[in-house]
């Protein structure tokens, strides 16, 4: 407890966007993140009050910080389970816990868990070699187990030659089905050490080259009952898995239906899940004004053990669009700012103060309205002006 | 400018929750708030990276502080003017600037200068003696002319042996009418150095013992012609003040209609000028979730040279209700906020940080929705348990 306030102490492991979020969300509840960060230029370091510089795989550091905060959450997941397991057996709350992390920090562990549970999930097999895979069915899926996020550590390979190095370097892998989608969806769920759980409702996700460009909220023309199924799929899989703090599941809505268990806890025809993330995520930056608590409050009210915020929409459509570096050179990006705001002055901006660099993530725009398309629009000229300090064509 | 950033450093003179509040919106907009406090305990020292420890009324620390900063401005009207000036002088930029902002810190010069431009307000006068006090008639309001805010120095009088000891003190005073109020509106417009201004919608700010309570908006039952006429006032204002960066305007709702000086700039009938203030104020507090840019943003653009946002309403109605400390001992913050979020899990909850004290604005509620009555009572009673501890009776 900060006794100046009167108020727990939330530290996060990682300084980065998602961490300068959540300080703003924690400045409304009468606290200040404490952050963990690698360097004095991240994100959360250049506006939180309370930065210990360190890294986050290093043991002593993590005890140094755990020590001075009520709980510990994380910006990302590259804590190693060990370090979290040390921290939690001294006593320190860390959420989530190692137990449940290790889903989304591994996703052939992720795999199988979810198979167990009978939850959707692609085809899928553990592979360590080019007859293995070929055995397993070509075009498909190639990720690596641990490290990849972002795109990254994901291959989709129609010829084994393809990823010999890869099968050489002795990462562990997994080949998954390439399924037939029709879109990509996410639903993330908050929960708290009660088990308290708050859900959002489900998004649709536009991704880019395996990266999250644009993120509609409420997921357009969703049934009703998937929707609910989605949503009833990801308050189960926090519960199984024992989530405390936030939980995103990406999913995929598939032409003709996923693969069906039989069981009576099937959700509806047509979703299968792709990835697991255990904190605030790219397509839960919605709620910030879309819905009436923001998923920065809610992970913190959830590793707090508080009573869980109102997730419902605060317009009938919202609309993310993520804002990525543009060309060097060329206008700054403060004058591309100003076009941009005499351009969208109802578009929300949100800046992660990164240096810009082509194709990096810097911030992202947030449009409400009650006309989808209408928002799509905003949000998407908006945040061309970011990048490009130019009108879209 | 940051030059980690390629963002521009605005420095917030105060580091009370006006700074605390505006750190926030800073960090949306790439920027982090550089802050001049008092003291490590300040609201906005608690949550900003940037603080500089000083007083406002050191030239010496004042200069070290613009010296740093792209832009300078206040979280309270106490600088003196001739530190304003002189740091103006020397090529800062800070706003609003001295020529404004006496009209702020200043009740007497404040009511000649509107009369001069034939804005409506009580029938006032300067005094110095009792006998002028007599003259003006009784009863009356007296107040001084610097250094007064929230009820304090301003005296409801109606005996002159109520303020001997004023009178003999030496302090300027002016008195005023007591007007027969209907109740007690504000509206707010941001004014940019390049002349652009955005008006928010008109509120009602109820009040006890001189203190902001409650805010309602828009203001209920407000005919569209008067509404729109104390936007028109609060836009002439600024304009002809020079004010750049937040003003607000307190006006009363008065009846039989106010002055009127026969003008054709005359505001509709009914409204009186009561006070202004030249930063975010208490009677905004709501815009954070209940207009599309906040005013802590829109103050952020005004003093940059930004484009304003849009000032339109989030949701139907909106209601901000002050948290005040509560009896000494019982139930701790942390508790009493735990009872809140689960009675209230729609209201958005703002703490400043600040040790409870009885009567002490310590933060702040807002409940937003379709119906007026029903999120007066929900922040209400959301206030009530930050407050007590308990349920409202």
């Amino acid at each position: 407890m900060d006794t100046r306030t009167g108020l727990p102490v939330v530290g996060m492991i990682g300084g980065g966007q998602l961490a300068r979020m959540t300080h703003q969300a924690a400045i409304a509840l009468g606290q200040s993140l404490r952050v963990l960060a690698n360097d004095v230029d991240e994100s959360a370091a250049l506006v939180a009050a309370d930065v210990q510089l360190g890294s986050h795989t290093d043991l002593a550091a993590l005890r140094t910080f755990a020590k001075s905060c009520d709980v510990v959450t994380f910006d990302h997941e590259h804590v190693p389970g060990e370090h979290i397991r040390a921290l939690a057996a001294e006593g320190h709350k860390v959420f989530p816990g190692a137990d449940a992390l290790r889903y989304a920090q591994d996703k052939h562990q992720m795999r199988r868990r979810l198979s167990e549970l009978g939850a959707p999930v692609p085809r899928w097999a553990p592979i360590a070699t080019a007859a293995e895979l070929v055995e397993f069915g070509l075009p498909a899926i190639v990720k690596t187990a641990r490290g990849g996020y972002d795109g990254r550590g994901v291959f989709v390979v129609n010829d084994v030659e393809e990823i010999i190095d890869l099968l050489a370097s002795g990462a562990e892998l997994i080949v998954e089905e390439k399924v037939e989608l029709r879109r990509e969806l996410a639903v993330q769920v908050a929960r708290s050490p009660y088990g308290q759980v708050a859900v959002y409702p489900v998004v649709e996700t536009v991704q880019q080259d395996g990266i999250c460009v644009e993120v509609l909220a409420p997921a357009p023309d969703l049934p009703e009952d998937v929707a609910i199924g989605a949503q009833q799929l990801a308050i189960r899989i926090a519960n199984e898995l024992g989530v405390v703090g936030l939980l995103a599941v990406e999913l995929f809505e598939v032409a003709g239906g996923g693969p069906r268990t039989g069981k009576q806890s099937d959700p509806p025809q047509g979703l299968v899940i792709n990835e697991l993330a255990m904190r605030p995520h790219n397509s839960g930056h919605w709620t910030i004004e879309g819905a009436r608590t923001s998923q920065f409050e809610q992970h913190l009210r959830a590793v707090l053990d508080y009573p869980m915020g109102d997730t419902s929409l605060a317009a009938p459509a919202v609309v993310m669009v993520n804002v990525l570096g543009g060309p060097e050179g060329g206008m700054s990006i403060d004058e591309r700012l100003h076009h941009l705001m005499a351009a969208e002055p109802g578009v929300k901006v949100h800046l992660y103060g990164k240096q810009t660099r082509p194709g990096r993530k810097i911030g992202h725009v947030t449009a409400l309205g009650a006309d989808l398309a209408d928002c799509r629009r905003r949000a998407a000229r908006a945040a061309h002006w970011l990048t490009y300090g130019t009108a879209p064509a």
